[in-house]
C-alpha cells in the first residue's frame, strides 16, 4: 500500500470540499488525517432536488478538485479508496448511492467507497475509531453514538420538531424572551429585548425580518451569539435559556451514548465531543453543558474533537484502504457497497444497498 | 335611528363574513349582536400582495355580499355605519385605511366606519364594550385588554417567536415528545409517538411531511388535538404540555387584564373570555387554564365569550351608529377615521389616521 492515496469529500451547505492524503498506517483508531493532506474547495453546494442530492453535480465538482490535487502531485501513488460525507445522505442520498461507486471506479478506478451521511464524518474526524457519542451542533443539532456493532442517533429533526439546544433553538428562545419583556408578559428579558433591536430592529418588525425568510433557522440562530453575550453579561433569562440548551444536548448525547464497560479495567471508557460552531458560544453553554454531562454520563470521558468532518471522511477513506473499517457500515449512515470490509462482517449492521429511505437509525439497528 | 342599520365584516383565512344588522339601541356595554341579522359569505380569502391586505378584493367582496343581503330586504332602512374586522389588519392594513372608508362612502353613503384588526372585533364579539381581556387561540395565540382608555396587546407573535400556548405550540410540543420517545431521549412520550404515527406517518417520514408545507403552522396544530387525547387518557407527558400551555395563556390574560378596583365596590371586576378553536380541546386544556387564571388573576371573573369576531363587528358598528362606541380608537388596531365619535375622545389612543406600522401596541399607548 506504500504511496497509495485517499481522497475524503465533505458536502455540506457551504460548499463542497475534498482531501487527497496518504493512505497512511496509522488511523486505526486514532482520529485526525494521517500522513500528508493537500485539500480544495469549491463554495457551490450541491444541487438538491425532487430525486435528492443531485448525484451528477457532486461527481462533477468532486472530480474536477480530484483533478486538480492529482494533478499538483503527479508522482503519486493511485488512488484506492474515497469516501463522501454528505449532509442530508440519510434521507436525500439514493441516487448517490446508487450512481456514485460506479462512475468513481470508471473515472479514477477506485473500487473502495464510504458514502456518510455528515454526522458519521463528524464522529470520524471527532473520534476516530473509537466507542463513544459525537454532538454536532451548529443552526440544527444532532448527537450520533457507536459502540463499534450499531449506531445511534437523536434529534437532528429540524428546527421546528427538535434540534433542542442547537444555533436556531437558543436563538428562538432568545427572541420570544425579547418579546415577551417587550408585551409585559412574565418570563421577558429587557437584555434580550434591546439586543434584538440592535441585531434585527424593533419588535414589531420581527415577524416581517423572520417569517419571509427561506432560511429562517439560520436566521433565529444568528441571534443565539446574542443570547450568549446577554447571559455572559449576567442576564438570567439569557442564563436560563443556555441551561436548558445545555440540557437538551446532553440528553441527545445520553440517547446515543454506549454504557460504560461494568468493569472500567475491561475497556475503554466510552469518549464524546462537541463538533460545531454551536460550541463557540464557549462558557455560558460549555459551563453548564459539562456539568450536565458529567452528571448523566459519569462514566463517559469528554474530550476534545480532533479534527473535523473532512478529516473524518479522510481517515474513513485511509481505513477502507487498509481494509481496517471499525465503524460499522449501515445502509443510510455509512453505506460501504461491495461486501463487507475485514474486521466487522459479524457485527456491522449491514449495508445491504437497499437504498431504502430511513432517515434515522434505530437504536443498534 | 329607527330603522337605521348596519354591516358588520369578519375577514381572515376562511374567506369573508358579511352581517346586515338592526342598529338597535342595546348594544351600549352588552355582547352580542342586536337585534335581527342576516349574514351572507364568501369562502374566498382576501388576497395580500406586497402593500398588505387588498382593499380593492375586500371592497368587491364585501359590497357584493351587502348587496345580496339588502336586495333580500328591500324595505329596511339606510345602512349608517360599517365596522371591519380583518386579520393582519394593523400590521397589513394600511391600503384598507386609506382606502375603504372613502370607498365605502361613495358606494353606500356611509360615513361612520372602523376598521379593526382581528383580535378587536374578537373583543367585542367576546365582551361587548366590558374592560376586562380576551385570549383569542387557535392556531396562533394573541391576548387583548382594555380598561376603555387604552389597549395592551400580548403575543400574537407567530410560530416561531411565540403564540406560546396556541395550536401549533401544542401539536410542535406533542411531535417533539414523540420524537423524544423514538429516539430514547428523556422527556418523550410513546403515547403521543403512537399517536404522531397514525396521523402523520413514521418518525422517519415527520420532517418531510412538515418541512415542505407552506402552512406548516397549521400541520403542527393539527396535531394538538391528539395532545389533548393522548392527555386525556392520562399520558402524562401530554399532560404536561397542556399544563404549560395554560401557563403560556394565563400569562398573556396577565399582561393584558387591567387591574382591578381597589375597591371592588367602585367598579365592576374586569372580565376575561377565552374565544376561538383551540379551547375546544376541552377539558384537558381548561381545568389547568382555569386553575392559572385563578392563580394570576384572583380579582377578574372568567366568562363565557359572548359571541364570535363577526357578531364583533356588528357590535362595534353599532355603537359608531349609535355614537356610544367606548372601546378606545387606536391607530392600527382599532382605527375610526373622520374624527372620535362622542364619548371617548379625551380617553382613546387617537387616530390619527396615520398608517404607520405600527404592528403591536404599547400598553396603554
Amino acid at each position: 500500500m506504500t504511496g497509495a492515496r485517499v481522497l475524503g469529500v465533505d458536502s455540506g451547505g457551504s460548499g463542497l470540499r475534498v482531501a487527497l492524503a496518504d493512505a497512511g498506517a496509522d488511523a486505526g483508531a486514532d482520529a485526525g488525517a494521517p500522513g500528508r493532506t493537500a485539500s480544495a474547495r469549491s463554495r457551490e453546494p450541491v444541487r438538491t432536488g425532487p430525486g435528492g442530492i443531485d448525484a451528477g453535480h457532486l461527481l462533477e465538482q468532486l472530480l474536477g478538485l480530484a483533478r486538480t490535487l492529482l494533478d499538483a502531485e503527479p508522482g503519486g501513488g493511485p488512488v484506492v479508496a474515497v469516501a463522501i460525507g454528505a449532509a442530508g445522505m440519510s434521507t436525500l442520498g439514493d441516487r448517490l448511492r446508487a450512481e456514485v461507486p460506479g462512475a468513481l471506479a470508471r473515472a479514477l478506478g477506485v473500487r473502495r467507497v464510504a458514502l456518510a451521511t455528515d454526522a458519521v464524518t463528524a464522529y470520524a474526524g471527532a473520534l476516530g475509531q473509537r466507542p463513544g457519542a459525537v454532538v454536532a451542533g451548529g443552526t440544527g443539532m444532532v448527537a450520533l453514538g457507536t459502540d463499534l456493532r450499531g449506531w445511534r442517533r437523536a434529534d437532528g429533526w429540524g428546527h421546528l420538531l427538535g434540534d433542542c439546544g442547537s444555533g436556531a433553538w437558543i436563538g428562538r428562545a432568545g427572541l420570544e424572551a425579547a418579546l415577551r419583556a417587550h408585551d409585559g408578559r412574565t418570563g421577558g428579558s429587557r437584555a434580550l429585548l434591546a439586543a434584538a433591536g440592535a441585531a434585527l430592529g424593533p419588535a414589531g418588525e420581527l415577524p416581517g425580518r423572520v417569517y419571509p425568510r427561506a432560511d429562517r433557522p439560520a436566521v433565529l440562530a444568528s441571534f443565539a451569539p446574542e443570547v450568549g453575550r446577554c447571559a455572559a453579561a449576567g442576564d438570567a433569562v439569557a442564563a436560563g435559556i443556555l441551561a436548558q440548551a445545555a440540557r437538551h444536548i446532553a440528553e441527545a448525547a445520553e440517547a446515543v451514548c454506549p454504557a460504560g464497560a461494568a468493569d472500567p479495567a475491561s475497556g475503554p471508557a466510552p469518549e464524546i465531543a462537541l463538533t460545531g460552531g454551536l460550541f463557540r458560544l464557549g462558557e455560558p453553554l460549555l459551563v453548564p453543558l459539562r456539568a450536565e454531562l458529567e452528571r448523566r454520563l459519569p462514566y463517559a470521558r469528554t474530550v476534545p474533537a480532533a479534527g473535523d468532518p473532512l478529516a473524518g471522511a479522510v481517515l474513513l477513506a485511509s481505513a477502507l484502504a487498509r481494509d481496517a473499517l471499525l465503524l460499522p457500515p449501515h445502509p443510510t449512515l455509512l453505506h460501504v457497497p461491495g461486501g463487507e470490509p475485514t474486521g466487522d462482517g459479524d457485527t456491522g449492521t449491514g449495508d445491504g444497498g437497499t437504498g431504502g429511505r430511513r432517515p434515522d437509525t434505530a437504536p443498534d439497528e
